[in-house]
């Protein structure tokens, strides 16, 4: 038995619908966002539930639900499913739109499921990816347009690569769904300031980074990006993930470097001292 | 009772829906379309479905039926719900993907409702309309992404204006449910040729236009725009609607022009010689 909460209430996994005239998919429109459980509980609550409420505030998506209230179905999700490693996916919708156009109370969507994690080969090996000139729509915002990431997964598997970092007049942004860091030849740690999402994995790394490294938010410009001594991407189901090849050219001396691996067991520290006080 | 079709079967509206884990509504990904009713009859329904059809093959979504096979359930429809005027609305989506982001095998759904279309008055009042740089991703593609139009609403409503026409690099592009035609000082009849849904009502403009007053497709450069003698939209919706204000200033003479009435009626004649025909 899986359960999802969906208009309000706990519901069997194939029992969970909305109707199909909610602006989510007459229009793609809702709020999104996703979390990630260990040992029974949800990493960095709070911070995901403040952003969750921030990208429906932008949206003008009204959640039917307060902060706390969300907050306890969640637990209760976790509780109910048995399923101690998860994705908890959160979608706030449009609603039930009279004219298919204007958000009206929406539906909110908590479902719980299941989790692959980068294993430490994965982690050592990298992964290749190319760069793409695009930027989201309200990159702020953490909203289900994934039109573009999506479309080009195509191109990606034609091209045997894992992933697409995107770029907007010359200045690196954000993967479809994971942020960007990169360590530049003099050792500084960077990642882009503005138009992009605020990941709560990098929030992190912005946290501790600094004691660890000089860190700095600023434009990266895409030359800087394929000069860079080390890049990774961060992401609540990826922590951090080496970039090892971009664009066919490798990535510093091609392997994994030492500011990621350092990076990555500090945040495994914090994910597990987060555990310990929750 | 008011039929949908929806999972290959007419189902009663309040029982026409998808299970939450599609990827329309966990990444706002399907393909869309729109088509009208007048009379029972679907108007110029081959144009519609090729380009649905066309849009899905774009974004790697599979439609379930043929071509044949949507357009029978479309007289189908109409014939169960007895609304002669109506809206149809196609949304073909990604489907229950185990991945949450690979399009796998789709819904399709096929929605009528009614429409009200434009008066008389509302055609010789005009609209009123702002321009915001933006373009939609796969401009070629009718999907479900609609977050920037709707997220414009609000500023619309603030500042009591009609619409918003996108621009991008200087260089107009269309509104977001409707494309634009300007009328130059000279007379031109313009619109623009490239990244723009290729708007059916658009379609029928560009057969007939050029018998009335010499027609172009190229690019239309945002101030040539506000010099233009007219401005209107055009959507299956709306037909054609002129613009009289954009930006806070008048077009034109501020008024309806000739050669939008001119169009206006003729569009009206090709409907009904459609009808006659079909």
């Amino acid at each position: 038995m899986k359960w999802v909460f969906v208009n309000n209430q706990f519901v069997e996994k194939e029992k969970a619908f909305i109707l199909t005239n909610d602006l989510a998919i007459q229009r793609g429109y809702a709020a999104f966002d996703y979390l990630r459980t260990r040992d029974h509980k949800p990493l960095f609550l709070d911070d995901y539930l403040t952003r969750f409420f921030n990208s429906a505030r932008e949206m003008f998506i009204n959640i039917p639900l307060s902060k706390e209230a969300v907050k306890e179905v969640i637990l209760q999700l976790i509780e109910r499913n048995g399923m101690p490693e998860s994705g908890i996916r959160l979608v706030a919708t449009g609603g039930y739109s009279p004219d298919s156009y204007t958000p009206v109370a929406g539906n909110l969507i908590i479902n719980q499921e299941p989790i692959t994690l980068i294993s430490e080969d994965k982690f050592f090996a990298g992964v290749k990816i190319m760069t793409h000139e695009y930027m989201r729509d309200l990159p702020g915002v953490k909203s289900i347009n994934y039109l573009m990431g999506i479309w080009l997964q195509q191109q990606l598997r034609a091209k045997q690569l894992d992933d697409v970092l995107y770029y907007h007049n010359g200045i690196v942004t954000e993967f479809p769904r994971a942020n960007v860091f990169i360590v530049t030849k003099e050792g500084e740690l960077v990642t882009p300031a503005q138009n992009v999402l605020e990941g709560i994995t990098r929030k992190r790394i912005l946290e501790f980074g600094h004691k660890l490294v000089p860190t700095v938010m600023r434009d990266i410009h895409i030359d800087e990006l394929r000069d860079a001594a080390e890049v990774f991407m961060t992401s609540t189901t990826k922590r951090i993930l080496p970039i090892v090849e971009i664009d066919g050219k490798p990535v510093g001396a091609g392997k994994v470097g030492s500011v990621s691996i350092l990076l990555n067991q500090k945040f495994l520290e914090v994910e597990e001292e987060y555990l310990r006080s929750h």
